[in-house]
């Protein structure tokens, strides 16, 4: 078995088989990237690349590309859909981090704080279109629709979150309305995009984008886990960072519902007023450990990721599903 | 001789007979404004309608209307496009609020005072999601690439002018580079886009294209003007503002050109480092006026009227032609 042949062997729970299958085309995504970030006002390339060459899985060109492939596509139509896929991504980062004050991206110092929260605004917009142009050079009209949707129901998430974040009794059916459309939902239309370049007949488009959907919970479920259980290098931000913000993600939401009082009193002053010292992480670590709240938390991501990869089961079994369902597998089983 | 016939009858310098020329066509498009920006997000129908409701003259939308329907446009093609141009051109005021902190939108208090600048943020990238969705069922992919385009010359616009705003020895050339993508490349494409959603040959486009951007140019030219000389009823802004936040527009830019070296002094402190006391603004408006830079900034707007009004010659001088003359005169003689 000759070197490439190895590197694109199934392993399970890993990006590598993906990788590896999909090496040619997201070298061109990479560079269709770098050419059409590119701008006359100096900052707009610098403050983007800042941040897309740091690099991320690029899981959502990923997707495109995969979908389209596995759907049977052979031109490069995928290709420019997957670019706008990565800058429609890119502009809610830099929009996200502005928004919550986060001070680390992907294991660098946030845009905002080289650059000011004015020119992250304003470079996120510059993406966000960029990626419509690309769109309509993709030349897809529907996978256009299906992005634009995805970036509406995107904004509505955020607002969402950003109106109940602190809010303790947040409930779980309410919070996973919030990941879906927050995540999920861009994994979702990433997939589905890829599919209709491709021409896929409508179960194939449907079943792709069940994958993205579920993918897309699977993977935010487990990175809320991780807050309480990783470490900055493999985060690419600080463990502790939901704790600290006072977000109320899942695990923590499960573990307030399940503790006592005095439990309780502990959570309305470091989450409900933000009042937090030093040892406040450790102790909501082990209470939501304690509680059994990462697990189920966990519990939860793994049925996401199975519903996934049923949602496959629709194509034959080739190189690109196989790689597809290692993905589902690497989206639960990444740990500190 | 009608009361509608009255209204739409031609009056150098105004509104009133475009306005009334395009009643039927820009109540659907509120019509359409009011449904689009719906979502179960109450903040989110709050924030948008807080600044749309305000107003403002929604020149882009009727620009677009004015351009398909001279150019011969009998069916509603450009009414989803319009409603679309008024939601980027929302998504950026929002944005733009943020970028520079102001306080005072169409005469009210700026959206990102009441509900902070996350929901700005956030919501203005829902109507810009929003915009695309309304322009994939528009079905002109031409358009949609004209507004696209348009979007990203606009955040270069602005982030160039982020990166110059305090710069004292701006010069004139790159001033204008900043305003015609930052206000004059909207207006362009609004005019564009209705042109090409009516089927417009491509002199009429490319007529109504430059109608569009040099109107923009004496639009923005005559508020930068207006900033040293209106009132805040009508500007919708306080008068002054523009100094106060140290920006560098023509008006201030020809005058520091032409200051002796205490002028110089006294522009270096209260723009350069932003030092100011009370008197200055007065001061500033007196050496403007007083060095010419104020008429001289008027006369350039003026020029671009009648530029803008000169490419409507490609056109039958019906209603909506003396329609879009008068507009072009409004833009210029508007005063405090």
């Amino acid at each position: 078995m000759d070197a490439a042949k190895a590197a694109a062997a199934p392993v399970r729970g890993s990006v590598t088989m993906l990788v590896a299958l999909a090496k040619a085309d997201m070298a061109e995504v990479d560079r269709l990237i770098g050419l059409r970030l590119q701008s006359p006002v100096s900052v707009i390339p610098a403050l983007a690349d800042h941040l897309i060459a740091a690099g991320g899985k690029r899981l959502r060109p990923l997707l495109t590309v995969a979908a389209a492939r596995l759907a049977g596509a052979s031109g490069d139509n995928c290709l420019k859909l997957a670019t706008a896929v990565e800058f429609i991504h890119t502009a809610t980062l830099l929009h996200d981090d502005v928004v919550d004050g986060s001070k680390l991206r992907r294991g660098k110092v946030a845009a905002h704080l080289i650059w000011g929260g004015a020119s992250s605004v304003l470079v996120g917009d510059f993406l966000f279109a960029r990626a419509f142009e690309l769109m309509v050079e993709a030349g897809s009209i529907r996978a256009l629709d299906i992005l634009a949707k995805a970036s509406s129901v995107i904004a509505e998430g955020e607002v969402l979150q950003l109106t109940r974040a602190h809010d303790l009794n947040l409930d779980q059916a309410t919070y996973l309305e919030i990941i879906k459309a927050k995540t999920a939902e861009l994994f979702a239309a990433s997939a589905e995009a890829g599919a209709v370049s491709a021409g896929a007949p409508e179960p194939k488009v449907a079943a792709l984008r069940s994958y993205g959907l579920n993918l897309g919970l699977a993977f935010q479920l487990t990175d809320d886990a991780l807050d309480y259980s990783g470490v900055a290098e493999t985060l690419g931000k600080n463990a502790g960072d939901d704790f600290r913000e006072g977000k109320a993600t899942l695990p923590l939401l499960l573990a307030i519902a399940r503790s006592g009082p005095r439990e309780a009193a502990f959570w309305e002053r470091a989450i409900g007023r933000r009042e937090q010292t030093e040892p406040d992480f450790r102790r909501a670590r082990e209470l939501i450990v304690g509680a059994g709240a990462l697990q189920a938390t966990l519990d939860l991501a793994a049925d996401y990721a199975w519903t996934a990869k049923a949602a496959l089961s629709i194509f034959p079994s080739n190189d690109w599903r196989v790689a597809l369902e290692n993905l589902a597998d690497f989206a639960v089983s990444r740990s500190a």
